[in-house]
């Protein structure tokens, strides 16, 4: 994989902001903030973590699976897909 | 609020690890990881964060409300749990 990742870059910022927004509901965690002010926030990540998975699929979409089904594996890219789907799919 | 919130503790545990997890997949972006090893781990990631949601919840009914209803604050009890619940449930 890897040259074929358009998004990778946009991916890792992405991250970067999760991860600082949960290192913040952390904080308000430790100040005793209000319940439904952290529960709030808590939502706020799960959105972005589902937009982030998202651009990830993406990603595979447009990469890996296109490249591989140019190489006619058609086998592997189905499996391939399979894979990513059952991991991120509820 | 405040003194009412026995799981506080286990929260803020709960929001740092999350935090390193979250960081971790940052690393495995960066490191031009799998599509669906990075699935898998943003996948995990919500499920904790759900966790975390709902022991937040439970800090919520088990504190803030019984405190409220044993004040007799019926009215600002329900408001506030819907507001919580709101914040939360997708």
């Amino acid at each position: 994989m890897g040259s074929n990742h358009q998004h990778r870059k946009s991916i890792v910022n992405r991250l970067a902001r999760i991860e600082g927004h949960v290192r913040s509901i952390k904080e308000m965690a430790k100040a005793d903030r209000d319940c439904s002010d952290l529960l709030l926030q808590i939502a706020a990540v799960r959105k972005a973590l589902d937009n982030v998975g998202k651009l990830i699929l993406q990603d595979h979409l447009e990469g890996c699976v296109v490249e591989a089904i140019e190489h006619g594996n058609q086998e592997e890219v189905i499996h391939d897909l399979q894979k990513a789907l059952n991991n991120f799919i509820r």
